[in-house]
């Protein structure tokens, strides 16, 4: 009997590592440190809070059912500002918002893909996208990236299959880190489109990209929605991760198919998320390029701080936007090792396993920080207590 | 080469039904009827606006992420009141909250379903149950239920075949309006529980039951979970359509399952919006029963001014809820009627097609009006443009 398409997946991997949390205290002197998940840990800035105060008050459609594709004037917002930070053409027609970048992720690929069908991720991958291609039958194609974490064209051009119906990037990198040069971006972007398959670039942590201008330039091409399709977060930018809001930008005739799937799930987005969003857009953009350079201090940090932990054998694989990626010095894998690092350490990680194929021994070696979780001290103390594992750990590590 | 999943489904009926209005203006002493959507046209009551403004303001957490199945106190919340309104025994840990009720089903099926599996579903069925079967690949068996709009258990027992994983039931049901009696929910869970199947009872209009006390006793049943799923939703009760928020009650081994797909597709419900339906719960009670009671008053006015359009050969074929579900006199299909009636009566219904099989006709001489968006005066006026259909339509009528 073929399984349901639920058990042919993993728990969620954020909610697994959350009830490792069961039963363990952590001391006033020495709270736990999360860097499980990425996620701003303080809400939105209060001008923004005000301003859905003031929706919810005083705007009765922003409580009633919406267009299946989103609030038109924030389509036309992303639109409008892709197009700037991009240098193409982006119209509010190539635009839907959807109830997180996820449920874009997972909408896109049901317009792409059916049983047996096959998408190539690099490795790490985002669970997420793993977990949505076994719920739907879709054999995720692993492209191993190695010590730099950056794909490699060649590698996945080689692995197109008549069944291979897109490749998925996500840059900035989760869980690595990495940001993709624009060259290697176009470089996929023309695989993609001689195999005449899409290319899914999910931008979610853009707005923490190290570079000022746009990271790629596939938007200057005017046939760019033959092949992309491009995802982005209205999470991390505005602290909204609590309200779900995400946008798609593909071709018209692509979201038309799109609306199937949403309207089916959701009906529409969240209309007060929505205009949370727009309100954001439209007036949170010098707040945002404070909370870029936050994020890029803090990457500094680990970046400053990390060869003191080079001694001990860790190695720092790859940084930028909300993630460290880290290579940890013991013999345990590091499932076991991040579930022992709640009591030992008060550190709350995802192992490597959890962004890997289970047959890929490299995902033992390797630790997700999602850093931007925390400043400048906390990173100074996560630094100072994964220095102190080595020897909380060594006995069980001789023992093993 | 096998289709994309979106591509073996159709478009969102409402969406299709709102095109029509394109390019027809309403004049303004004869505006409009939208009987299509079945949403209050009215945003929240006051005093729920303003605690959700409130929690904006000062419940930092209701912006950020929150657990995958759910807000805690509102799990408790529903497992509470559903128990004392079931008269069973229903645990917090029976409950999760869904972006809406349409996703609530999605994640069901998803546990329950595989590629090549069937789904028995009574006709008219709800469209949107229909699209998600066919964009996961599972087979939905129509049931079709007759003049009386009520299944019968038997013709189900028949349709059971070693595919079969759930029967769906919506009671009150759309597009019918009618409400299934107790004994024949009973009897649907025995057949469901004998074949080791489960029974998906969707009860998203359950506040707006004429019966006062418990609708159908299969809570009482301490073993309701091995073969119960019922789905509900706050859009109607609370006015909280553009919030999307809705439950699952089902087993805790389910809901395991169920956390799989949520995570993967929006990560958590919208947290504001979990806030404003507990909220609602909490203290909306008595302006429910008055809603309920205003629903009821509109229903009594479509039983009470029906019988007029029967002389022009309409039928009242199940009225409740939102809904009353009706078969018109002309030659033409529904599909056809509901686009002329755009422009001819200012009147914007969903055709009887959009609820069936293709090649069933019984759609064809039918129409759902979601009444519960117009007040009496608003059925009056409908009814009168109904009735004036038939010298309007009759020179069409006799040329086609």
């Amino acid at each position: 009997m073929p399984l349901p398409r639920t058990a042919t997946t993993f728990s969620p991997p954020v909610m697994e590592a959350r009830r490792w949390l069961d039963g363990i205290s952590f001391p006033p002197e020495r709270p736990l440190i999360n860097v499980s998940q990425a996620a701003p840990v303080d809400p939105p800035p209060q001008a923004l809070r005000e301003a859905i105060a003031e929706t919810a008050l005083t705007l009765p459609e922003a409580h009633l059912y919406g267009p299946v594709l989103g609030l038109p004037e924030l389509r036309a917002e992303v639109a409008s500002q892709f197009a700037e930070a991009y240098g193409g053409e982006i119209a509010a027609q190539n635009v839907c918002i959807t109830s997180g970048c996820n449920q874009a992720f997972c909408a896109a690929l049901m317009t792409l893909t059916t049983e047996g069908d096959e998408v190539i991720l690099p490795t790490p991958w985002y669970f997420n996208h793993k977990m949505w291609l076994d719920m739907t039958g879709v054999r995720a194609v692993a492209l191993p990236t190695g010590s730099g974490l950056l794909p490699d064209p060649d590698l996945a051009q080689a692995l197109i299959t008549p069944r291979t119906k897109a490749i998925v990037l996500v840059t900035p990198n989760n869980p690595g880190g990495v940001e993709y040069p624009a060259d290697l971006v176009a470089a996929f972007r023309d695989i993609a489109r001689a195999a005449g398959i899409a290319l899914i670039v999910d931008e979610t942590y853009r707005d923490f990209h190290s570079q000022t201008g746009a990271p790629h330039d596939l938007f200057t091409d005017p046939d760019w929605d033959d092949t992309l399709i491009q995802l982005y977060s209205f999470s991390k930018a505005y602290r909204l991760t609590g309200h779900r809001v995400g946008a798609m930008i593909a071709s018209p005739a692509r979201l038309a198919e799109v609306e199937k799937f949403l309207d089916t799930v959701t009906i529409c987005p969240n209309q007060l998320a929505q205009h949370a969003a727009l309100w954001g857009m439209r007036n949170l953009g010098q707040w945002l390029a404070g909370e870029r350079a936050e994020i890029l201090d803090r990457r500094s940090a680990i970046e400053q701080g990390f060869p003191a932990l080079e001694h001990d054998g860790w190695k720092l694989l790859g940084v930028g936007a909300y993630f460290a990626y880290i290579q940890h010095p013991f013999r345990r894998s590091s499932h076991d090792l991040a579930q022992a690092m709640v009591g030992t350490a008060g550190v709350l990680a995802l192992p490597g396993t959890m962004f890997m194929p289970h047959d890929d021994p490299a995902g033992q070696r390797q630790l997700r920080i999602a850093f931007a979780n925390i400043d400048r001290a906390g990173i100074g103390q996560l630094f100072d207590r994964l220095s102190g594992l080595r020897s909380a750990l060594a006995p069980i590590q001789h023992s093993s």
